[in-house]
Parts: C-alpha cells; structure tokens; sequence
C-alpha cells in the first residue's frame, strides 16, 4: 500500500462540470487547450492514454477502452452516473471551486460528493461592477469584494491571461486606477484588460485576501492559447510577491513548476500546486512533483486538479496523484530516502494537510 | 521487441555528410557545437560514448573503442564505406535534406540509401537575390522562391542566428522591407542580418509555403556559439504563430522543448521535432522525449536526427532514438500506461506518420 | 563499489563553519535560502530529509533520526566534534574558501581535514576601496585585487546578487566608471549596487583573473530572496563569455543548469559547477546532474558543496555527490551506455580532475 493511497484530498482548485451529455467533439475539446474546433485527435495524448487506462473501467470497460467505446458507453450511463463514479473514486472531501468560469448547465462537484467551497474570480467582480461608473468603480468593488469573500474560501485572479504576471510590486494609486477605469470603461468595460487597473484589482484583492485570512490565488504557467507563456512565468510576481501580505497560491506553474518551486522556498507566505498539470502530463506526474519538490518546502505544496467541464478531469487529478506520487514515494522508501512515517507525512501533507492550514473551515479527516 | 524497432523512419531535416575522410580534429570538431579549433576533448561527452558505444560495432570494434582505434579503423575503412553502414543501419526511408549549409565535397544522404528531398534555406534564396538591388530583390525573392519551392519538399528559415525569433506577428511592408534592404546592401549584402528585411522574409517564406502546401521549418534552441539561445526559445514565436496559416516546425527546441511542446499543444499547425537533441544528449534522449510528450500532442512530433558531416550523426540519431524512445514505451507498457496497439502507433506517428502526413509525395512504409 | 567511491573530492566552493552551537532556529535557518525567522518548518524538506538520513549516522543516530533528536545529540557531541565528524568522511582533499561571506565565530574547513585555499570575492575588495574616493578607487581597486590574488585559487563576483548577470560585453571606461564611483559614494559606499561601478569592477576582476591564470567564479542560479531569480540565468551573460579572456565558472546554476551546460558547451573557457544545489535537491541530485551532462562536455562540470555555516551541508555535498552519481553511472553501465573506465574516467573529472586542471597549485590524488 502506498503513502498516498488513503489520503483524504482537498481538491483546492477546480470547476464545475458539464451537466448534460457532451457530444464527441465537445468531449474531445475538453481535453486540450486548444481550440475546441481543431484538426487534430485530441485523444492522442498523454491526458487521452489516461482516461483510457484509468477512467474506463469505472464505466465498467477495460484498461485502454477506444475512444470510441468510451464516448458510447458514457452516453449510455449518461453524464450524472458517469460524474458521480468518477467524483467519487477520487477521495476528495473538499472542493475548492473557481466559479468565474462554468460550463451551462453545470454541476458543482460539491453537490456530488465531499463539500463545496468557493473561489471568488476578482476579474469577474471586477467586471461585474463596471456599473457604478469610473468614479464608483473602485468603491464598489472593494464593497462587492469584501461581501463575495465572506462566504468564499480563497480569491483568484487570472491577471495572467490579461496582461500577464509582471504585476508591479506597489498598488497603482486611486486616481490612476480611477483613470485606467475611465478608459477601460469608454473601451467597452466588458473584459478587463487594461494593465493599470488590473493591477490596482490584484492588489487590492490581495489586500483584502489578507485582511479576511483567505490566500489569493494566481493562474500561471499554461493555459489555453489566449495566454502568452513568456508573460505568465510565477517568477514575473517576484515584486508583488516581496510586498504583498497575503498568502499567495501558485495554480498549474508549468513548465515553471521549479521557478514556483523557488518562490516557495524563499517566501513563506507562496505556495505551489501542480493542479491542472497532473491531469495533463499523464504517466509524467511523479517526474513533474519531483521537480517540484527539489526547492520546494513539503509546507508549501498543494493538490488540485483544476477539473473543468469533464469529471474525468476531477477524477484524473485524483488517481494520478495517488498513483504517480505513491510510487515515487515507494522508490524513495526503497532507495532508503526517507522513513514510512516522513514518506506519510509528506503525502498527507500534499494531499490535504497544508491546504487546510491554509484555509479557514477545511477540516479534512486526520491522518 | 520494442514498439519503434521495425519503424521506417521519415529523417525530416538533417543535412550532406563529408565525402572525404575527416582529420580527427575535424571529426571532433563534428561532434560539438563549440567552434572546431578547442581545447577540450569533444570525445569526453554524452555524444562521443555514445558514438563508441553505437558506431563503433557497425565498424567491426567493439562498442566502447577508444577514440583513436575509432579514427583508425574509420580511416581504414573509408569514409563511403563508413558512410554507407552507418547509413543504411538507420531504417531511414525518407530524408529531408536543408541544402542550406553542407560540407565539401558533400554526399547527400539520399545517394546511399532511402530518398532525398529537399529543404530550402531561405536566407540562401534571399542572399542569392542580393544582385536584384533593393528595389528587385522582394519580388526577386519571391519569384526564386516560389521556383525553388517547387520541387522541395519543406522550407527553412535560421532567423533564430541572426536577429532572434521574436519575429513580429504582422509582416512587414514592402516599403519598410524594400528601406531595410537598401540598408542592408549598403552595409555589403551578404549574410542577412537586418532584422526588418529577415522579418519580411520570413513572413513571405511562410505565405509561400502556405501557398504550396509546404512546412516552414523554424531552427529553435541550441546550436553553434554564433546564436544567443536567449533569443532562440520558441515562445518568442508566439504572435507569428498566431497570424500566420502555415504549417510551422520547430526544429531541435533543447532545453525549450517543453515550451516548444506548449506552442504544439495549442496551435494546430505547429508540429516539434526533436532533432540535433537526440545524438547530442544520448543517454538522456528518452527523458528528453518525455519531457516533450507531457504536453505536445502525439500527432505532432516528428523525428529527425539534423545529421550533418559526419554520417555518426545521422546513424546516432536513428538507434537512440529506437534504443531509448523503445525503452521508454516498454516502461510505460510494464506500468500499463497505454497498451501494445497505442505504444506501436505512437512509435509510428513519431518515426513516420505524422511527417508523411504533413509532407507531399512522402509515402513510408506503412504500419 | 560505485565509480564515485573513492574519488578524492576537490570542493571548489564552500564557506566557512559556524564555530560555536546553534540554536535550533539558528540550525533550521541554515537548511533555507529564506529568511531565518519564518514560519515553515525547514526540515520539512529534501535537505531535511537528507540531514536525517546522511548525516544522522554520523552522529552515531540510526537514519532518519526525528530532528529534535538531531539537534540534542549533535549539542551533546559539541559543535567542535559534529564538525570534525561531518567534514572527514566527506573525503575532500581540497577546499576552496569563499571568505567573502562568513558565520561568526567561523572555523575553515581545511582547519579541520584537507587543505583550505581562498577564493576572492570581489565585491568585497571593491568596497573596501571605498576610501579612495573615487577618482582613487579604481586604481585602488586594480591594485587590491592584484595583491588579494596573488594568494588565492579563485576570484569571484556575486553580480548576480546586485544588478544581475546582464553584464556587458565591454567594459565601461575609466571615466564612467569614476563618475558611477562618485554616485556610489554619495549615496553611501557601503554595499557595491551600481551597475556601471559592477560591470567595471566584473570586467577588470576578468582581466586580473586571466592575467593571473585563477578562474572567476559567478554566482549563478537560485540563492537567498535578496535576488531576483529572472536576472541570475547564466545565459544573460552571453555577451561577457564572449569577449572576456578569463576562465569562467558558473556556480549553482539550478533552475538554469541545462543553460549553463549550453554556455560550457559552446565555450571552452566556461565551467559549470552544481553546489549548492547539490544538497538542497536531496534526492533528486543524479537528476540534475544528469540534466547538466546533457550538453554539458565532461571537462567541464565541477563538484563543489557551497556548504556554508552548517557543516552538515559540506558534508551532504559529498555524500549525495557519492551516491546519487554514483548511482546514475551504475545504471549507465547496466545499460551499457558506457565501460567501467568511462565511468571512472568521468567521476574523476567531475569530482577532482577538472578542478585541479582549472586552477594552479591544487593536486588531488591522482586516480
């Protein structure tokens, strides 16, 4: 039996899924970052060879099902049976779900199995108060904030995907901000992108992420293709990070899982989690934890899937994790690295032990 | 018998090797990227075991021979019969050959065994256009590469050497293009190097292939000491890859090749081939194809072994390849990552398939 | 018995011991790079782990000993004791001394086994010119570092820390650098931080370090957050390796270590040194290495600890050096990569043949 096998997880960053029966083509698209509508066989792929091999038999077919026999015998369970097998299997007790990005209709993973939380997206705040005005804004969503955060778990920004992490380490003042707003606003105000005010938004979360107790967490390292790699390196936050008072989470960091990793050692208040890679890199995982954890402090890193739309996903995250990092941790007790009480340690850890130091009402079972 | 040992391979960019027998210094020089004329020993390195190791007993040593009985019994040999069983042990069916640097006198790989195709510099084609002045050279250019096209079968650009490959995502104007190459044979027109002329260049190179059906070929990451591998991460791509509607390569990538792997990921039309990597690394050749499959979709990596000189390479990059690449499918076999039917397809897209696929008149062998 | 078993060690960077008890926290801060008085517990880590099973037997502990039984026995042998213990079984017969930075009190490793030698830091030189005024400073400085020299195995710059590794290609002139020296000097003269001072002084340390035949060190890579870790990638010093004279050795290295084995690469008078991040990546020590020997050309790579303060990491230096690459060329030979005189060939170099290559007056045990 390996470290990580009863580990009970707090999946501290994903999605809703998709609460109908997605065609092929959708299916396929949720498994890239890609355009949904593109030419290649999105199954061929370390993420597609894992759901063959690890989501198939919980719908009752063999290890490495074809695609086609998958997608059939989806249909024929039907999205909610399929959703709740797979949620179920992974062991999560919480779910930390970013609800600024659903699919329609969606379920919340929570309403399945294990407890619901919420992450509150500040852009979609943001976005939401463009209302009140360029001389409003800046009350309003420092008023809509506080009120969303209140019943929320953690807060996240996707200033990666606007412009980028380089997020200078002062607070833009409120007359600039107030000014990046006016123009934003006579641009259209619909998505926020102007790189003034979205600094002013990310340090005014983290202001009030550190004022309420709840870590901020940033989006880095790979996305879908509206991002630009070089601009979303977690090593860009060095200076918000050398200001900042709040605790800050790392999402997803690759190729830059080791310059997170970095950031994590010399800043007690950042964490990293691999979510969202996990799934990805398939049979990969145990390497990419590993690089992780040279520099990282073992306090310091956190599961998640960063599931979205496919409950396969949520559940890849899971058994991947178990999988992958029970092996290498059997290895490095093999290779005498470690002893079975520090090898338990530091899964429990991962697993659920530091995300629940980190969050206000996560009580995951003890070890 | 691993899933890549029967594989025919498609060698998508690799150049002549030397019709005539090397001085040893001229042997080391080929085994390094460092200028010829060193101090070190270019044999002590990954490549050098890895040529006593895999070249030596296709010479009748025994693997492992020592450098000086290596050059001896090459040299008694013969440098066409070396060429010609280093060569013909690859299972090399097809070779793109870049016509754009090659030895003297050169033997193309093609006169000894499977078929030759041609791979176009176009920086060659540019520099040839220099008589044309600046007010002919664009439409020069574009007139001799629209006939040199014709018969190839991919084009290639080395802008990473001269000005990087931060190539603007627009084109330049033909105005600031015909301004640029003004300067640039004013300053003596012979290797390209003005950054706005190598920008239009490009562009057009990429309308032409485009055009014709044709892949452009990007050189990315290491190579000789005359690139600054700052200015070579396939990322700096980025904004041409999203305008542009050829189908891209990026060639070579080490130690970017998870970043080239990301761009292969979201971008349909950019495909990753690991060349020059595979005989420079040896050993390490399976990691570093691991690394670029977390990510890269299977159906968009191609193998080459960018062999040039000294046919060692050419031979290196094809049973590396088969040794490490088969090594790494029977381990994930053993784990149960994928099973034989998916080991042998991928073995097969990367070896063959997915290069016949995205080249005319290209036919392997089938699986 | 592994290639690397008794391989005399030269340890071609380190920094003096603490010569006194720590405190616990004292002891927990050496084992990070961030600040001492933090929050984490820092031997939940890949070092800790390490100190708990490598070291805990020295102290006459059974492996993986819990920390505060590490600490209590290591108070009751004396730090005197633990030092001697630790330092002895590392087998290096040569130590190389940073005294630029240094606990207080402080005991020299060669005070203890083997022979010290010093390397010169030359910011500290520079600074302690500060008293010349600056129209006296840089003959002063020129003159200092000559004399400093005469006794030492090496220079080194700790750039990286200040204005980072973007050093110019040439030097600036005396006259820039008197007017940067007069800025420095009114702004207070004590820590070196203006970048057109540092090129100076980095530029005429090259010139005194070719003259003198002793290698120039770089920071390079991860180290405490007083650094920005985008500005320490060995590859911003292109330029530098370029047109200097002087060996140069690339210290650390990690994240960046496939850079730095680029920079060895292509340049015969670069060396790439992995300490530091030796006994701060536990474990994964064979996989780094193994990623730097990628590109990286055999004479190139040294040993060293960067042990510092805690002799624990002078000795984890060598103990993880010995078993993990170790290891890596056992598997190697298992694979018959290479021949046993290969891999004694190789751990020589790496170990201490390279080193003492390098530098004047330092001869290991011959193999």
């Amino acid at each position: 039996m390996a470290a990580t096998d009863d580990v009970p997880l707090i999946d501290q960053h994903c999605h809703a899924v998709l609460a109908r029966d997605p065609e092929p083509a959708e299916f396929a698209g949720g498994l890239t970052e890609a355009a949904a509508a593109g030419t290649r066989d999105r199954w061929h792929s370390s993420l597609g060879l894992a759901v063959r091999r690890w989501c198939a038999p919980l719908l009752d077919l063999p290890a490495h099902a074809a695609p086609e026999d998958y997608l059939e015998r989806r249909a024929e369970l039907g999205w909610r049976e399929t959703t709740d097998r797979l949620l179920r299997a992974t062991g999560v007790e919480h779910w930390f779900v970013d609800t600024g990005y659903a699919p329609s209709p969606e379920l919340s993973p929570g309403e399945v199995c294990g407890r619901g939380h919420e992450v509150v997206r500040v852009e979609q705040v943001a976005e939401s108060t463009a209302g009140h005005g360029a001389h409003g804004l800046l009350d309003a969503f420092r008023a809509e904030l506080r009120d969303r955060a209140r019943d929320a778990v953690a807060l996240k920004t996707v200033v990666a995907y606007r412009s980028g992490l380089d997020v200078p380490g002062e607070c833009p003042s409120d007359r600039d901000a107030t000014r990046a707003a006016g123009e934003w606003l006579r641009s259209g105000g619909s998505r926020l992108t102007d790189p003034v005010l979205h600094a002013w938004v990310v340090h005014e979360a983290a202001r009030v992420a550190a004022e309420l107790g709840l870590p901020l967490q940033f989006h880095t390292g790979f996305g879908d293709e509206d991002l630009h790699l070089r601009e979303v390196d977690p090593l860009l936050l060095t200076d918000f990070l050398r200001t900042t008072r709040a605790n800050v989470v790392l999402l997803h960091c690759w190729p830059f899982h080791r310059n997170a990793a970095y950031l994590a050692h010399v800043f007690d208040h950042v964490s990293v989690d691999i979510g969202l890679t996990l799934p990805f890199v398939g049979v990969r995982a145990d390497d990419v934890l590993a690089e992780a954890l040279e520099l990282a402090p073992f306090d310091s890193v956190l599961y998640s899937s960063d599931g979205n739309v496919l409950p396969e996903l949520h559940h890849l995250g899971a058994v991947l994790w178990r999988h992958h990092f029970g092996r290498l941790l059997d290895s490095w007790l093999a290779d005498d690295v470690l002893d079975a009480d520090a090898a338990e340690r530091l899964a429990y850890a991962v697993g659920a032990g530091n995300a629940a130091r980190l969050h206000q009402g996560v009580s995951p079972t003890p070890r």
